[in-house]
């Protein structure tokens, strides 16, 4: 793999069919460019990194890239396509994350004891999924059953993506090692301004998305998740103009933090109590100075840098020190609708691939709602007020996790940049910490 | 201590202290009332009883006894009576149950390996607090901080009335004789309704409640986490009339509930998968008939009596099997706290300590809102916008707990009548089963 | 229970039945003597305390009643009195330890959850045996296999007896309260002499039982553990005079013994690191002084007692650091039948429940071979050769767990006198440390 | 890797440095040959399968090929060659496996998460360190010290050897692809003769061996665990003339054997119940036949091939249910002694990676006493009399495992066929069955 590419990287949209305006694209060029982003982020892999499964949640870069294609096959290529003929008829069930509508799944804790199929196998298997399926892209892309399940197989691909990234960060980030993602470019230091608050008059507002018409609209794409749009009322509140930074926590650390019960939501203290850290994922003390390992390598913690890798418990923990609290998800999304500045974002396409403080807010709004790294919102993941899931397996895809989560927002620094917006919802369990998870301050007025 | 005590239950409010309306009491004479209900529910146990701890969550009823008298020393006693000699000094650390500013906790699931104090020495530590509170209660009973304090500590025996119940029957109900508890009177069979359907335009409502002022006035008074009184903007929804009863569950059953997955949330199916139960908690299958231990003793189960024991990933499963879903903790309150008969409830002073069907819906609305098992919702446990938690040790009462968990109304039939109102929440995990906790279904309009 | 006798102590022989020897009782005589010291062993006993089970090896004291009841009841009422009727039939599973020939068994790790039956309860079914028995004593002793298993159930009563108050011990020495067992008499403190080596030539010799003819011959009785009487053939070796100290041990930690692996089994460093201990079962620091609970209550450190409460691994760590090794169950037996002298070793008579010194070695021998605490050998809990468990259920009694233990020997200061002998063999895991555990060294020659 | 093999294999002494009897070869012939037969081992393998570790016991093969070589590099090259210049001064951490003399060790259960250092980097560790040690071995051949720890370092790469293929075939077998191990050749089918019996007079005889004299002589090396050569005194006993087959197996599960109790041991029992199998590893039922799993591929069962792949406590309930036992470990070694032909076993060099049946035993002995498969004997691995570990870090390479596991003899298919000898004993947990594990029932005469 390796071997075919120049060492000097030249980008992500440097050359080749990924250098296209996704959003803009057609369809079948679209499905190309982000399928052939998959191949980029993995072509600097040695074989070995293919296959690291270093814990039950973060999946081998082999299995994000065999998945994506099973979620074609499976969804377009099977239905649409009667001449389709599987590689392999057991991918069906090596491949099938979570689907139980589709049958049965191999174990996911141990999806990195699969050596075969090889990487060379499971490129085999891409390539024979994206030539059915462009050939079937140029018969039935006005079909908007059809459009619509690609453009959601591309949004899925597009989040498999952000996994592979952030999975293969826990592998490097815990082999004594440190190996160094060769995609990854030196994120540069900025300094970070004195944190300022903007108000929100509250009120009845609306969040979430009307469902899009079927088709082939990509610019249009939501998920069901984020649908439909409702009202919410809200109290007036403010909002940070910034995160808060790797200085603020080594504040909140040299006062005690993580030894203050009183901090803390009762499970997350029986979280630390039972083995939990005591700093955040991939930092370091070494002579009473502090290193956090990135994808381009273990530097010195920057204190203007915005922190990530924090759990849900810490981000609310260190929220009560600062006598605040984490934003709901409302909130949130109403200033993020009015001053987010998605092209302004720190995303995968700028191969920092760690969060960097844009330096200061602008005169409109907060800065850095979107990109650098997702916000933990204080909003447990439920559906909204009419939420219906689609029908199928495809209704598994995001309704049956609605418990036991927290809302986070706004994209991280490896998250393709068209796949956000202000009403995206992620999710993650209260502990993990392995995805790009940051605090952004709210309190009440 | 049965031997005290004539096998012909006279009830618990028959004679004594107990029997006077506790809101209408004057302070003094409600601390007293309250405490004795917690000695009247204990008295006819057998003093091996007193120390079962079967499950982690499942305190012992003497540590009941002993802990609720730790709060009135610990909250009132200590810092409000200059002449308080502790009985024992070790006991701040044996019975403080979760409470980091006080201090040091034995731990939790090792409550049950506790034979000292005895059951007897408890009792004296009970009656050496009580004769000190109504000796301060009788001179500071106009001091407001007192008396609220005072007010909550009552309201905290209360609930800890009801866990007593629901511990014991865990206990019991996993010893194979299945001990009958003697307080427990038959429940009447009473055949259930069709289940129909109350509506609600929905629009901006408020719910929760403000902040009484501090003092002593009990049917004033409410939890921190019911605060503040704020709107909330709802959609047009239906509430069931009445709740779900055995016979609707033993469908789903029969219909393969249990073994479906796109019935379930990925993490009930997953807790299914891990060992998971296949029936209500307290239901035995013998010769293809179903029995359900109760406190009065196993009896087959009543197709029309509603269904309890269930957890919140079994309410909502068998919700999404109905076509419908779980109530918002909004919907519930608006409806309840217009609609909602507390006088008419089914709650432990009835002494059926099991769930009984009223029969039919009034006219104006669902029946039994209140008492006979607390009704799953489908919001997670957290804090109102503006809530804040009391000031020192009494904050971590309810603001730690608003993580991962669920709420839940409208009290139960071992919860006292005088406990609950519209407002109340109570919250449990997901996975909880040994409260009384059934369903009522809502649907969207 | 406690109230029925006097708070002085008249000791464990004064008076009543228990008082006769029993090896020379007949054998109604012998029946009555050792089921009465059950009863004697738990009348101090508050009715809470029967319950406990602080863990699952350790059974409430209540179960232990049951237990050898039941032991009676099934092996010998059952077969051999047709006119015996059941206490309650459920207790036949209820208080099964692990007989599956006979049936399912109550799960072990659940007998502190067993409220019922009452203590009350199962003195009554202690009665009902012994009546039933004392009648079938009076017509059948003569019967050899009738006899025998007679014989057989008063040694388990017995290893039931000092089970009984190493799992009181377990959960009295885990009560912050630390309460004392009303029977145990302070232990006296004695000097230990230097320790000195007694040394054995070797070669082949016979160890083990061969089996006793059937019948009532308590003082010829042997588990079949015990058998065949075999010859084994043995290198030079030298045992130590006296068993190891609790200043002997406090060297070896003062000397970093707990974190040195290289003195450590692999299994037993994988112990130490997985939340294993760093001193002693029982012992206690506290401002640089070392405590321990004995059943008379916490005491300092007597540097110059035995040690007990180690482990095999701490046994066998200390041996290696002292340069020395754990003696084989051959090298302990061989020496311990010529030299052993029983009538001297501190045992349950005594009430002490201590171990203690005696003193110095006698003439012709190491000291205290019997009695104060098991001495851990070296050898694997294996059967003898040609050894072959008895016909029937009964032969699930020992030879089912010959595997993963390990043999010790000696009796300790809670095993009744006359249970033990050079041959009796006890078996634990490697791990545990609630019995009264110690060590003698031995080194080759 | 696989691409430049040929897929027609030629064998593993075909060609090469491999083809010489290791046996009568120069130590630095011996040292290249050994070294050749890891890479040979694995020149099949695709990258991908270098890395796998799909439990915590099965280490990678390229750990496996790295750890061979930090063996040589941490107890030859850095004592005695004071030129060599470390590769990478963390693989010291990296591929420690468990000498706690030597310094901290990488987490084993992590083995499979280090992507890094590569396959590549791993072979370039393996031939600098080949380089430096046959410059050295032309140099010092003649020191003992150095001779006797490089003969120590091939036994060492020998064992590997065999762990890489029982890891290796865990992470195939447990593939739902099944891989073929290219190297493996079709194992022939014989008919196994009825089983008999071949007796033994017992009587005091002599196991183990005398310390070798330090020195490069690989025919007379031995393991420390197998010293000092000692005298045992043994009862008359039979030993079965073959193994027990596939077929009797499947007789002892067609009646039951998996779910009587009384045919367990106690700890057995409760490894079945706590999700124990119900047949041996690697085996499948499909429409009533019982298929298995060898690194040649999936085939039938065959009734007469040699059982393999159970655990300890599956031949201990096997040979109850035979009512025979399994052997002692000195009967073991005074049959192979006299009767074993180690030059007619079925070992690695034969390719079958299976075991065969060699058809009938000889006229002298038991057949197939060594290879094919280990054979559990009853023996709990313990020092023999008069046992020392070597001095320093190489101490630890036996003597620490001597608690909880079972000796195991003769070999298996996947031993070097040099490395084994009557007098060699393997160990492992009475649980585990990825080894080549199978039975040799015993009995007493």
């Amino acid at each position: 793999m390796s071997e075919s590419r120049a060492p000097a990287d030249e980008g992500i949209f440097a050359g080749g069919r990924a250098d296209r305006d996704e959003q803009d694209a057609t369809l079948p060029a679209a499905y190309l460019a982000v399928r052939d982003r998959s191949l980029w982020l993995t072509d600097v892999l040695e074989i070995e990194d293919y296959g690291l499964q270093p814990m039950p949640d973060a999946s081998p870069a082999k299995w994000h890239l065999a998945h994506t294609t099973w979620f074609f096959e499976t969804f377009l290529l099977k239905p649409f396509d009667p001449h389709w003929r599987s590689v392999d008829a057991r991918y069906e069930y090596l491949f099938n994350s979570y689907y139980n509508s589709v049958g049965a799944q191999f174990p996911r804790a141990h999806r990195g004891d699969l050596s075969r199929p090889t990487v060379r196998e499971v490129l085999a298997y891409r390539a024979a999924v994206d030539d059915a399926m462009s050939a079937l892209l140029a018969r039935r892309s006005e079909d908007d059953e059809f459009a619509a399940r690609v453009v959601l197989g591309l949004h899925h691909e597009e989040q498999h993506q952000e996994l592979l990234l952030t999975d293969l960060k826990y592998a490097f980030g815990h082999n004594p090692l440190l190996p160094v993602y060769a995609h990854a470019r030196p994120a540069p230091a900025r300094a970070a301004g004195v944190l300022g608050w903007r108000e929100h008059v509250g009120g009845l507002v609306e969040i979430g998305r009307a469902p899009s018409p079927p088709g082939a609209d990509r610019a249009a794409f939501e998920f069901d998740n984020e649908t439909p749009r409702h009202r919410v009322y809200l109290e007036p509140f403010a909002l940070a103009d910034r995160c808060v930074t790797c200085g603020e926590y080594l504040d909140f650390m040299a006062d005690g933090g993580y030894a203050a019960p009183t901090l803390w939501l009762s499970d997350g203290w029986a979280w630390l109590q039972d083995g939990g850290p005591r700093h955040p994922l991939y930092w370091r003390e070494a002579d009473g100075a502090w290193f956090e390992y990135t994808l381009a390598g273990e530097r010195p913690v920057d204190r203007d840098a915005p922190l990530t890798h924090v759990s849900f418990y810490e981000a609310d923990a260190y929220a009560r020190w600062a006598k605040a609290r984490l934003p709901r998800e409302a909130e949130w999304e109403v200033v993020a609708d009015r001053h987010g500045r998605r092209e302004a974002g720190n995303f995968v396409e700028t191969q920092w691939l760690h969060p960097v403080c844009s330096g200061s807010a602008g005169d409109d709004g907060p800065a850095d709602l979107f990109g650098n790294q997702w916000e933990w919102t204080c909003s447990a993941y439920a559906p909204y007020p009419g939420f219906a899931p689609a029908a199928g397996a495809l209704g598994e895809y995001n309704g049956k996790f609605m418990s036991n989560q927290v809302v986070l927002r706004g994209g991280s620094c490896v998250t393709p940049q068209a796949h956000v917006r202000a009403s995206y919802r992620n999710f993650f369990y209260p502990p993990d910490r392995w995805q790009f998870t940051g605090v952004r301050l709210a309190r009440d007025l």
